[in-house]
């Protein structure tokens, strides 16, 4: 591993345990990562180990075996997925356990060439289990990426694979902070600035967001106690441990009202569904259902997505993003959600977050799905403004600034 | 990967899918290997399905995840299991699947320098479910070798590490009989030359076998029905479907009476414990139980597996090899409980086989434990007699042939 050292990798691993899961004495940690990621992995190992940890469960996912599956298997078993694995979420929950993931587990590219319909009923390793224990804040979760070099190729695919390892390697290295001093102290210095701007949103009282830019023009309304200022980057189980569920993180974000979608949009962003590639999409919502969905390539893998159950075709969030944020003034497309997501505002289709509803009378309007897929919309040509309660629209980020 | 072509690994991977496992249309299969073997599980996966399996799942062991534990944990904390490791083995139990273990997930030496005793209390990747599933025929198992760089640089010291993995690889085509035209049709050659042995064995229906060579006279008393040929090399799961625990596979073995056990035993090779070499060790047994461990290297981890519970200190196994073993005849030590097994006779400490006993009214006598430990006692130096019901002994095995 020439691109990065012994000391990025110990940094980075106490960042992780120590700030991102905040490992407790005597919990269990949970572990997944791809094969590559080892060297980080025995890092996390240890240092959870030395916070006290009663014992680190590592899952190694190996992509191979996944495309060797969707290749291979028969059409009806692919969507067969064995208990334990599920299982092994609940189980983590009932234990006030975290949970660490290291991303890509599925790199962008791996099935090129496979059937999307055959991609699209292999869900693995996503599992609805996931968002349940996320749902009941059972798990301090935290995801972070750890490039590996299919990862590195297919971002910079121009570099030999070395160079676009190491390139790799020092946006990340960036993007997570890890070339600041003091990598705890600067994220919760950002993290105060989103929790600031999301609070000011609040104060607003906004009916909906709407978006406009090329291809764009979407507004999404809001529940009456949709909030913005509720998960500001940290979250807190219930026993009480905060953790940071993405690092880096950039977002803020809200649950949506899952019947009061209207428009069309355009993302701004390639977008990997379960290891297949979508350029191009287009999708058009009417009464908060995603009617249509057009791409320039793997369309139908959305479309099989959305088609999993009643909510996999609404909105489940709507998160904003400015121009401050380290990965999008990077410029860069990733092809990795955790990373891309953080560079730009977008939506999720599928399951919702009930934490940021603030009034319990809302929550059973929230969306509910056994799925949850991001798509970027943001860019510095989109504009996103607030439409009050008395029908006045507010600009709220323009050209990647806040405006309120 | 110099030390293996393609061709090979391709034909070890059908031997061990199509022979050793024997997986059926819409069976599920799990595969356990270390994250070096993925070469050969991406050849298993593919085969498995190809054969129409319903779902491969691949759980790679990192040893070094359990080294780190052993010298990080708290020491409390190193006999806590998760439920989901067990879980999924009574999962695979309740689903009749295939169970492919490539062997070492331990890589010998791995815990050298590590305290015996905090050794000792880590038991995985062995769970007493593994054990509970072979007992009630449900999963259709097989354990192969894979040779890993830690394992190469410990069979072949003075070799270079790329030396060593070549050779390693050259010794496990010739036992696992891949240098023959037809593997599948020797080892239907060899198992049936093994179980006619282990048939007439059970014609002379013995009360006991006795062992003596350097620094052994032990005597190990058998139940009534005590049978050797039951398992002759294949095994049927209760669903009917033939396979081969062990591939490669030379012995013939019975379950003994756990309480007639007398004398003293020498090992003729060193064993490796959960990661720990034990070397020169010997055993006294009184009454059945072994009442004294002693070793030159790390006598600790044994003596602290046999406190385990009341059945870890007694006998569950007596194997008999003879010189016609390919594993035998390379008079290699391999630290490696698969391959060394089938090298030479041997024991087994902890729980019994009960397949192995034609009358259920033994059953309730045969060994329980949740453990199962074996060791090497044969040699070309040690003779085996068999001592009938009537009192006479009669020489079974004597400078590595069958005498009977």
């Amino acid at each position: 591993m020439p691109a990065v050292n012994e000391e990025l990798l110990d940094r980075y691993a106490e960042l992780i345990v120590g700030f991102g899961a905040n490992v407790q004495p005597d919990q269990v940690v949970a572990v997944e990562a791809a094969p590559e990621a080892a060297p980080l992995v025995h890092r996390i190992v240890r240092s959870a180990y030395e916070r006290g940890a009663r014992y680190v469960d590592v899952a190694y996912f190996d992509p191979q075996v996944k495309r060797i599956r969707i290749e291979t298997a028969a059409h009806d078993s692919l969507s067969w997925v064995p208990p334990w694995l599920g299982r092994r979420l609940l189980d983590l929950g009932e234990l006030d356990a975290a949970r660490i993931v290291l991303t890509p587990l599925i790199p962008p590219g791996l099935l090129a060439g496979t059937d999307p319909a055959r991609a699209g009923r292999d869900r693995l390793p996503g599992l609805p289990e996931s968002l349940q224990v996320i749902e009941e804040r059972s798990v301090a979760w935290t995801i972070s990426p750890f490039p590996t070099e299919p990862w590195a190729r297919a971002v910079f695919p121009d570099l030999d694979p070395a160079a676009a390892l190491e390139a790799l390697w020092r946006d990340v290295e960036h993007v997570c902070r890890l070339d600041e001093p003091d990598p705890i102290e600067a994220w919760q210095q950002r993290i105060g600035e989103i929790w600031r701007a999301a609070s000011r949103l609040d104060e607003l009282d906004l009916d909906a967001v709407r978006f406009l830019g090329p291809g764009t023009d979407l507004t999404v309304g809001l529940l009456p106690s949709s909030r913005f200022a509720k998960e500001g980057g940290r979250t807190t189980t219930r026993t009480g441990i905060q953790h940071v569920p993405n690092l880096p993180t950039e977002e803020l974000f809200t649950t949506p009202d899952p019947e009061r979608t209207e428009g069309v949009v355009a993302a701004t962003k390639p977008l990997d569904v379960g290891g297949s590639l979508l350029t191009g999409l287009r999708i058009r919502f009417e009464g908060g259902r995603a009617v249509e969905i057009e791409a320039d390539t793997n369309a139908e893998s959305l479309r099989e997505r959305c088609a999993t159950d009643e909510g996999a075709a609404r909105l489940g969030e709507v998160a904003l993003v400015d121009g401050d944020s380290r990965i999008g003034r990077l410029g860069r497309t990733f092809f990795n959600t955790l990373l891309d997501e953080n560079s730009a505002s977008h939506l999720a289709l599928g399951d919702a977050y009930s934490h940021p509803i603030a009034d319990p009378a809302d929550l059973p309007r929230i969306n509910e799905s056994k799925v949850h897929v991001d798509f970027m919309i943001g860019s510095d040509a989109v504009t996103v403004s607030g439409v009050t309660r008395g029908g006045d629209e507010i600009p709220l980020l323009a050209g990647g600034a806040w405006w309120i």
